[in-house]
């Protein structure tokens, strides 16, 4: 049987694309900086990267992305004096893992020059509980006596896109550590690396040669001998607030190595105990599925921001400088769902991002366009909010151009998203501490942005949300989408909703606010946009047209569109892409929109619009397999669920992605799609839904599985929940605080502290 | 020196480009039917066309356009068995020219063939008294005795964009005359085409060959004597209103040959004397300028629509059936002030067709994108006013596709345009006979779709008008453009004013047609929208921003952007087009609103805008330099306003206009064009503008010019104005029935029937 907390190969392909993949695949990451699963004498070309989290840089007038710190995991040997690699060398065996129960990554590589075998044995983490901390075991065993030189320290040679981000590189000796500071090159922000190294053979000297800080340590191989080197590096940068970057840098590795390789480990894997006792989901009975939902839930744990950083998660989390670093609206639509049920600390973190960057969405909605009131969020929001999306985001192969694309100025339901997950919090959690520290701010600027975006129509006495761009980004600049409006209705009933809270329970505070930011008059034309704001209702079909006049586009077949393109990796919307004119569309958007607001819609309607949109959807996002397994659990095309859901979990395991869209580079990791796996898992067929009254659980199991088992926090309370083909156990913590109703399948249930639930009617009476 | 009557040329290249060219320089035409200037032996490969006014046809899914007919002029001769056509046999000499003062054609061609040479004189008119008509007489003289045989007939096959549009041909005889009839494929409507010869020399049979109807005249010539004999052809459709168009046909014919070539000459001649007594303009001091004007009025004389036909003028006029024949805005804006000016009868019609297509108008509303209330103008109207522009109306020449353009479903400005040609109607004739005969209908529905187009912005206490383009096409889906919103707010202020007039004038008018069209409870929303509807203003350096957001476009030049180009005649707006992203313009937009609007506007904003805009306009349309050229003239750039006005006039008889745009063919007369070019010189140098009250003239004439004499009619009275550098003189006609005001150079003067006024104050002292 497969080890299901491994991912492992015993293969070894000396080719770009391959590597490109598997540094993917086998990165770790500890939520501070995220290492690509490259080999330890591998350098830019292959894509070895140390992305840290929260700190960008911007070159001439390329794309502002996130900056990739010196790689202080840096060791190649030369054997005889031939240089060892894997790239040039024979490599006669090779075998690597990944442990998700600790995010530990290892390989073994026979290597062979001059008629002699050298053995790499290398394990490396990021410390989950010090995260500025990498630590890294090497050995090395010669088949028979040589001469092997050991260079290892920190490779200040940088993959960038668009580098070079650090200037001013510095590369030093600092009490027997390595020390590498720089400067970034826009903002002039302190980045320092430190090395140390335990060795207890060989002769070491320093050598600081082609970019690199190095040890060099020379030993006489015995014959079959290991020899083994710890190695421990440290990121720090300005925004650690430390009073050096380059002391705290030393310091950190001085410290780690004293503590000792055993110890770091010991600290770190406790705290990943901690980490999956709360976020594991267990399938049983479907080993795969198992695998593929564990390495999608450990993608997120290994990205979630540390704690008080008020970082978010990426789009290609920390995979890489990809999509320029930038938090989209994936990060609160399909990733923090997760959090929220599991890790409520780490949802707390995402919303804080929101909050800081605020004022960055207020100056993109007072600068964007003609300027509008409030906050518009950044379509791809970097440190500050300001957008870091461009107008000419895709690049066309067929004529070499760039594309205007609108998903910048016109992808207006961002701010909803925000204010929805802003809430979500305060209605999950029952915590309105959030709401106090700049939430409520946050939802009553957003929905001050959509009324001034709003536009009121007359003959039909209604308000309107014109010229935007749905979820289905092939459609550019329409009118009414329906999730558009909807997200903007719902803010609108959140806005009023916050108000109608703040003034019961925080009067004072509300007060402070609403003065703060000016917003007194405004508050009536809330709740009137609440009431006039036009959302597209179902037609006799029960189908919702996604936007006004998307019925009168051409019907086509994603293949005959297919048919038609030029370049392979040309972009289908835009402008005049071959989407646009068509009914085709990238992602789940009305049935998106019917995924969120599952409770305003009878099942019917989800069974319409789904069967109208899935032959429509192209499935170009990473994000639509999931919106539509989710919505197809709930009117019970069980199947088709477990097609898509399986699709979602296995997208970053098997990397069979995309990498290009229209001439942009696009490979990494996909949190977005490992959210969306545990939310059809959980939600879809699990069948959960948490409101602010009660937790609804209406299980509808796939067939192949026995039971499915997961935890949740609900209003601050822990719950364990085992769903059976015949039966639903719900155990209550010990020491939750309150009891809370479980309404299963449609019983409703008290949970009091200690408590276990256990009801009979499950998947099957559902089904 | 030059004839300044006559365009001639002693030229004949043999090229499928120059043909085409010359084709559309000598074309004539009578309103009815237009000719194009090909030689008598051509056929549809020399694009031989005789494109008929008002009947249009579809074959499959073609573009819908004109018809046109079997050649009626077709003669082709054999010289010893050989073929002469210039296209095949040597050409000695040839001599071609038009004769403005009737539209006559001649040409006089020697070819020569097997060592002899056959001279022939050819010279046609389609009548101007009898618009089915169509004369020829044609001479043929050999250097030698030679056995010459002519073939003249009807040929039927037919130059056509997207034919076959004429079925169950049938090609027969009757009583001496050939005749040809058929259907139109799409809606069966009749067409007939008769031809009789005289001819007084040789021995006549009849042969059908080649899908030709012919006579076969054999003649054994003696040197040196001329043969000569005359053609008549004559048109009906089922447009005519006639009771059968194959009899009416015949008729015609037998009726012309019975009269005789000179009567049918002198009658036509008497037409056109009296055309020109009243439409000519004379330059003095400046042939080319002189020429090139009087071509232009010409060109406007010769397709003006026939009397009580409810016809329009299209875009390429009667020269082919290039933009599907279809009427644009270009007849309201640019060709119709011209006959309002000087040739009332023909400005009925053409706001008569606007009343003809109301319903048509209607539909589209309805139809368009969401739908709309009220009348929707075509963007590219045929005979019933839907709407002939695709949505896929330009070939991209990099990829071969068809490009999405919203000229039909964006530009609505169009409607605006015909409710501001119906009351400038009204207002400068003082006749509201239109206005009670469906043009008050008109201007209502126009008014009623604007107020359903518009949106309001409650923050901003104002109705906008959103995703609209304006006259500069390479931007698409703008906001308030400044342009669409001051054609709307005019149309709203025109609703308003004829409500007031009807209900003062014509009270049970009034009732009948506001319940008739049920709207009485929207005039009170049209009072608000004409208080309340945004125009964008100057901004402090007095520019007026194009559309929102304008401003933040790229600033670049006409000759870097195309520079980019890929294919020299790619397209450079729709979607992704190099111009969309930029400032450049194709042509004047917020120049044409301030030269339509110019009493609203200061000369300094005019010129301000004039500054700015136009670096920034590529002219990309025949329509936009003629627009620069007035505004020019409105603040002291005369001779600026000079090479406009010249590039304007010289359009189509230099005939070096691009001929395609994208993939399109688009080549053929712009009698837009023609008539910028009349109102350059009238309103720009003249600087004459009727209002209801009076007559302005504020002369500004070119420096090279003595003098600029034409004549207008106002509120129904005839004037002739000569304008000298120093005096203006204005003759009010002895059969005038009233005295009105001229206010010239800022001094009211009173124009009593048969009076002359002198002006001291001429142009000098104003420019």
């Amino acid at each position: 049987m497969t080890n299901l907390w491994k991912v492992s190969t015993d293969t070894f392909v000396n080719e770009k694309e391959s590597i490109m993949r598997m540094g993917n695949v086998y990165q770790i990451a500890n939520g501070y900086m995220g290492y690509r699963g490259t080999f330890d004498e591998f350098g830019p070309d292959e894509l070895v990267g140390i992305t840290i989290a929260g700190i960008f840089d911007r070159v001439g007038d390329s794309w502002r992305e996130p900056v990739n710190a010196p790689n202080g995991g840096y060791t190649r040997l030369t054997l005889d004096g031939s240089e060892i690699s894997a790239l040039t060398s024979t490599v006669k065996k090779h075998a690597q893992n990944l442990n998700l129960e600790n995010a530990v990554f290892n390989r073994e590589t026979i290597y062979e020059a001059n008629g002699k075998t050298v053995t790499v044995n290398s394990t490396r983490f990021l410390s989950a509980d010090k995260p500025n901390l990498g630590v890294i075991k090497f050995s090395l065993t010669t088949d028979k006596a040589a001469k092997v030189k050991i260079s290892t320290g920190i490779d200040c040679n940088i993959w960038d896109l668009n580098g070079k981000h650090l200037v001013n590189l510095k590369l030093e000796q600092n009490e027997g550590a390595l020390l590498v500071h720089a400067v970034t090159n826009e903002l002039g922000k302190k980045v320092a690396v430190a090395e140390v190294v335990d060795a207890s053979f060989g002769k070491a000297t320093h050598e600081v040669k082609d970019n690199r800080n190095l040890h060099v340590i020379e030993v006489d191989t015995e014959a079959g001998k290991t020899y083994t080197f710890y190695k421990y590096f440290a990121v720090f940068t300005e925004n650690d607030h430390v009073a050096s970057v380059n002391e705290a840098a030393v310091k950190a590795v001085i410290e780690a190595k004293n503590a000792g390789y055993e110890k770091c480990l010991s600290n770190h894997n406790a705290e990943w105990a901690k980490k999956w006792a709360y976020c594991d989901v267990k399938i049983d009975g479907d080993d795969e599925a198992q695998q593929a939902l564990r390495y999608s839930i450990f993608q997120l744990l290994i990205v979630a921001p540390v704690n008080g950083s008020a970082n978010s998660i990426p789009a290609r989390a920390l995979s890489g400088q990809v999509y320029k670093g930038a938090i989209f609206w994936d990060t609160e639509m399909f990733m923090f769902p997760f959090f929220l049920y599991t890790y409520p600390e780490k949802a707390v973190e995402l919303m804080r991002y929101r909050i800081k960057t605020l004022d960055g969405a207020r100056r993109k909605a007072k600068t964007e366009s003609i300027g509008f009131e409030g906050a518009f969020y950044a379509w791809e929001s970097q440190d500050d909010g300001d957008d870091a999306c461009t107008y000419f985001n895709i690049g066309d192969p067929n004529t070499g151009r760039d594309l205007r694309t609108h998903f910048r100025d016109k992808q207006v339901h961002i701010s909803g998203d925000v204010a929805i997950a802003m809430w979500e919090y305060f209605k999950l959690t029952g915590d309105d501490s959030l709401l106090l520290e700049g939430g409520a701010e946050v939802i009553l600027e957003c929905a001050r942005f959509y009324f001034s975006y709003a536009y009121f129509q007359k003959n039909k006495n209604r308000y309107e949300i014109l010229d935007v761009i749905g979820p289905d980004e092939y459609h550019e600049r329409v009118n009414n989408n329906a999730f558009t409006n909807m997200v903007t209705k719902a803010t609108f009933e959140i806005a009023n909703a916050t108000v109608a809270y703040l003034k019961e329970k925080h009067p004072a505070a509300f007060t402070t606010l609403v003065s703060k930011i000016n917003i007194e008059k405004e508050l009536p034309l809330f709740v009137e946009a609440e009431k006039l704001l036009y959302v597209p209702q179902p037609n006799k079909e029960g189908v919702i047209e996604q936007f006004d006049a998307y019925f009168k586009l051409r019907e086509t077949t994603i293949k005959e569109l297919k048919a038609q393109m030029i370049h392979p990796n040309e972009y289908l919307g835009a402008g005049q892409g071959l989407a646009v004119p068509t009914k085709i569309i990238k992602q789940a958007d009305v049935v998106m929109m019917l995924n969120m607001f599952k409770d305003r819609y009878p099942k019917e309607i989800k069974k319409a619009n789904w069967e109208y949109y899935e032959p429509r959807t192209e499935h170009g996002s990473s994000l639509s397999a999931c919106a539509y397994a989710m919505v197809a659990t709930e009117f019970g095309n069980i199947d088709f669920a477990y097609d898509y859901f399986m699709r979602t979990a296995k997208i970053d395991i098997e990397a069979k992605y995309k990498v290009y869209v229209g001439t942009i580079f696009m490979g990494g990791s996909h949190p977005a799609a490992n959210g969306g796996a545990w939310m059809t898992a959980v939600f879809g067929f699990g069948g959960v839904q948490s409101t602010a009254k009660n937790v609804v659980i209406n299980p509808r199991l796939y067939k192949k599985w026995n039971s499915l088992q997961f935890n949740m926090i609900y209003k601050g309370d822990r719950f364990k929940v085992t769903i059976g083909q015949d039966k639903v156990e719900v155990i209550a913590d010990a020491a939750n605080k309150a009891s809370h109703t479980f309404v299963i399948s449609g019983q409703s249930l008290d949970t009091a502290p200690g408590k276990t639930l256990s009801h009979a009617a499950g998947a099957k009476s559902l089904a």
